[in-house]
């Protein structure tokens, strides 16, 4: 399935799962994908990730992360960048998601990461998107 | 009653207000919570809000708004500079919240507006607080 901005299904079916409830949601694979999930768990926005081989272009399976009462951990995501429009953030002008609440997720030239490491490796790249 | 951070304590009544689901809330009043209360009626993030006089210092009655099934408007709320520790943007430094979807609320020169506001008018100013 060809999609016009992969990025953005994945962000639209991790709010919709949280919409409905569920435990976990799958996405379909990709590289750069796979890497904003990684980020997702490392800054403890998910409780875990799989990458499902399917023969194909593979599968990731997050597993969503709830609080007391089942409250949402992620309380939103945002895409910023797009396909057709593309914002990139100068090293020096890397955005901060509500004061430090939430998390920008950079493609930089070292690779996909957050605001944070980003300022600290003293990079810029596209803004992919905002998680808080 | 003397507070160490009265717009603090506004957002945290408001905070609080809509975690156990109540259509309003009382505020102690002053000038710029007045301010603070007119801008989130402008930007449609509360019904309402009355100044109610005491006789004392006066009283900021805030109704809530709700969307369909009872889900908050306002999705959080953060205050940004502090007694202890001021922060100011200059005129091309106005932050983004959320990439547009919430809003910065900016004391200036020419009185409390929002960052839209303050990029159209071109000033700076003390960042008081974020609403999304």
């Amino acid at each position: 399935m060809t999609m016009t901005d992969p990025i953005a299904d994945m962000l639209a079916r991790i709010r919709n799962a949280y919409t409905v409830g569920h435990e976990r949601v799958d996405v379909p694979g990709s590289k750069i994908k796979r890497a904003i999930a990684d980020i997702l768990k490392q800054e403890g926005f998910i409780h875990d990730y799989q990458w499902i081989d399917d023969g194909k272009q593979g599968v990731i399976r997050i597993f969503l992360k709830y609080g007391p009462g089942k409250k949402r951990v992620i309380q939103g995501l945002k895409r910023i960048s797009r396909p057709g429009r593309r914002i990139y953030a100068r090293k020096d002008q890397i955005p901060r998601v509500l004061g430090g609440l939430g998390i920008a997720v950079l493609s930089t030239s070292r690779g996909i990461m957050t605001d944070k490491q980003a300022r600290a490796e003293g990079v810029g790249g596209e803004v992919l998107c905002y998680i808080w």
